[in-house]
């Protein structure tokens, strides 16, 4: 008979949830572990025949399901593993887990207070903590306000729609071919969202290490003044994707300023810093952005996905946002309205992505994130300092933050930078290490190209469980690879 | 020292996640007894009080946290229980948690196959599965495609964006005041991204059950085509968020082709019907919309957030969205391009919500959802034909789907329709009892005013491990509550 019913049944199901979840348990430790392989690639075709994805009309038993969950398992990739640094998160965090699987047993959806009375005070205090800390503002008034998004992209376009009510109502007027600026390493994101809300983006050129370029982008609004463009907003990156430059916000923000305009600085990557005694130095200047993307779940290693938005405007996100649906946000509730925090957002139902990062930070302190930011920064350094003493390796640009990009140079290219075709065969050389230590399950490291830069690895970490004899296995790791191209 | 490494290990945490897990089995059961109540209600001082939302310097250390995960789960409303009732989701499926559970222990972003290889073939298949269904196309031949989204309201704005991409590309054009129709019914979201997305919305009007009223459309379009907009698209609802009313698809989408606009049908809540063969006439017509939404989180009680937008046209989230970025789509991969999904998406890094569902899919079979939205909606006749029944109670429309809105008439209020401030008096009576419920954990329902009906309660029940005796229990409770109003 079919298990169809949506409730636990306590003697169907205990036995199957206690047995999944020491699954799962074993994968946390098993996955990470140095000695087994961060892959195990196979094809498509493959999983298709192994998995055999297809729904059917009947149901499984649960013997069959533990199986299929133990395929998942082997055949994902183990983005908590030492060796993977392949994206701008990575680590499993056993604290984060542990909050996300909170989160799913509690099922809520984070819009009002009557369905989500503990989530949304910790939204709320989680928010305001962290507006003090990247506002600089420490004496407890209300300041400024915050969402929670599915990811960057989306609050890069938060971002967008807000500039573009901020400069309607500052300017009283409609945008004529509203216009915002954001520097060619800007993430994809934003030229995608700027289709999406309507707008132009002007690409700044960036400078050689990645930066906006301040001179370039006052050429740029010239030339747009020029045009009659609506000017509402300079889009600022704090940790560039692939360089992990930092653009030159104190310059920046002056422009804004001065033209009256809306600065938002994606610190995505680079936002999670403000932990750092030490390293915060390269935020400088994020305290003047009309508004600040930074996704816990990057540097901080939060689980997938924790993307908060915030801005130092105090009642912009409800001016801008609120339709007031007399279904979830009724004016005459037997409690305060203004503890219901959803009709400011642009979702409706919401998964809970406070939980897990709360947990974390109760688990770790900020002294523990500090420590992990400072760790990774090592790692960074040191993995910097063997590229440029190894002959196998060239960098790119001078790293300042996490990222370090470089060539491996295969034996028949080293020193034949002359040759006609050489960035040609360069190119050539990280897509076949790519593939050969993903088959390998060796290792997981990005590639890609830049500009007139041909095909370059990017190092990144945010497991600060790697540790520097990891580094020194990546380093050696590629010239295995490379050692017969 | 702090717990800082976003690392496993297995001396420090095994004993923490297995104890953590077994107060979160636990919580699983006792969460969905009858014997316990659906909510605690605390004020929002007394919970910050005992729960200290602080973020501090200093690290908790484990055994602290476990009592931090029990308080959290003891004061949060128990969104599972049978006799929560409030949202358009309820429910806690074993197999839906097991499977958030899995979702949480890979840490996986959906964008590339060789970061996602399992899931991304996972999203393939169940996408393409459902295509089939909504679009009766079963030949097998590839049709259409699909996104999943961060929530219903992102799936429609994003149904917005395709529209007038569609519209620009087919008519070599650009819009002036570009404009869409959407019932006065429909779901706030459309207004909400209609402003993100810069086009105007006009709202027609409905019928007494809530259905958009096909003559107003007409009226609505002669109006705007008078006024020289560009006219668009039509967003129609499949279950309505309040009276659960089904637009007529069929009339409205002779309407679209006609004008040669783009037909999106929010079947957000109504499309978990396409399940149940007794059941899925209510979806006639489905099948000739453009761009589908169904948010299987809603009906069919998948955790929280699972939204699924599915559109006819092969190629043209390809078109409306990709924007290349060479980080990730890299064009001289080692394998096929085409297996990486994350191009066509509006966002970069993405929760894998597909795999909860799919695992709910092969633990119950097609079958199972049949049976679980069968036994939903005998439930809810059932209680559509008590309130007739019942003196106290008064249906607000006749239903046709799971929703049942009704107002509870006090004992002061019988039979006296007739004085000037019934209506005044009347709209008092729910949040009252909305009140009473709430704080004795006895219930929770929702209650809302329509337009110029007052504050009445809808019931809805999503939860197929509700039964007859569980309806019978809401009726009594709520005379219970109402009582000595």
């Amino acid at each position: 008979m079919s298990d169809w019913r949506s409730i636990p049944s306590e003697n169907k199901h205990r036995e199957f949830l206690e047995k999944f979840s020491a699954i799962l348990i074993d994968f946390a430790f098993e996955s990470v572990s140095r000695d087994n392989p961060v892959s195990r690639w196979r094809s498509a075709s493959y999983l298709q025949e192994i998995l055999n994805f297809d729904l059917l009309e009947e149901p499984k038993p649960q013997k069959d399901l533990l199986l299929l969950a133990n395929k998942i398992l082997k055949y994902s990739v183990k983005t908590g593993h030492p060796y993977f640094m392949n994206q701008l998160f990575s680590g499993l965090d056993p604290y984060g887990l542990a909050g996300q699987w909170l989160t799913d047993a509690l099922n809520a959806s984070v819009y009002t207070y009557e369905v989500a009375p503990v989530l949304t005070l910790m939204e709320k205090t989680l928010t305001r903590k962290l507006l003090s800390m990247f506002y600089k503002n420490d004496n407890g008034c209300e300041f400024g306000d915050g969402l929670f998004c599915p990811g960057g992209s989306f609050a890069n376009g938060t971002a967008i729609n807000l500039a573009r009510f901020f400069f309607r109502c500052e300017k009283k007027d409609s945008l004529v071919k509203p216009t915002l600026f954001a520097s060619e390493d800007a993430h994809y994101s934003v030229s995608k969202w700027a289709n999406l809300c309507n707008v132009d983006v002007v690409l700044v050129k960036t400078d050689d290490l990645g930066r906006m370029s301040v001179d370039n982008l006052k050429i740029c609004i010239r030339q747009e003044q020029k045009k009659g463009s609506s000017l509402f907003m300079v889009m600022a990156t704090a940790g560039t994707t692939v360089l992990g430059a930092f653009d030159p916000l104190i310059e920046i923000a002056e422009i804004c300023q001065d033209l009256k305009i809306w600065l938002h600085v994606d610190a995505a990557w680079g936002g999670g810093l403000i932990f750092s005694k030490k390293h915060c130095g390269l935020l400088r200047g994020i305290e003047r952005a009309d508004s600040i993307l930074f996704n816990p779940h990057k540097l901080l290693a939060v689980p997938q996905q924790c993307s908060l938005f915030l801005t130092k405007h105090n009642n912009i996100l409800t001016e801008a946002h609120s339709k007031g649906a007399t279904y979830l946000f009724q004016k005459d509730k037997f409690y305060s309205a203004d503890l219901d925090p959803g009709d400011k957002y642009l979702q409706c139902g919401r998964r809970a992505d406070v939980l897990k990062f709360w947990f974390m930070w109760q688990a770790k302190g900020s002294l523990g994130f500090e420590r992990h930011i400072d760790h990774l920064m090592s790692l960074s350094a040191f993995f910097k300092d063997e590229i440029e003493k190894k002959k196998h390796f060239e960098l790119v640009t001078q790293p300042c933050f996490i990222n370090v990009c470089f060539w491996f140079i295969p034996l028949h290219l080293r020193d034949k930078d002359s040759i006609s075709n050489y960035e040609e065969e360069l190119s050539k050389v990280a897509p076949k290490l790519k593939g050969r230590m993903t088959k390998r399950g060796s290792l997981m490291i990005n590639y890609q190209p830049l500009r007139e830069k041909p095909n370059f690895f990017r190092f990144v970490v945010q497991n600060s469980g790697t540790d520097m004899q990891d580094i020194s296995y990546v380093l050696e790791e590629l010239e295995n690879l490379g050692e017969s191209l």
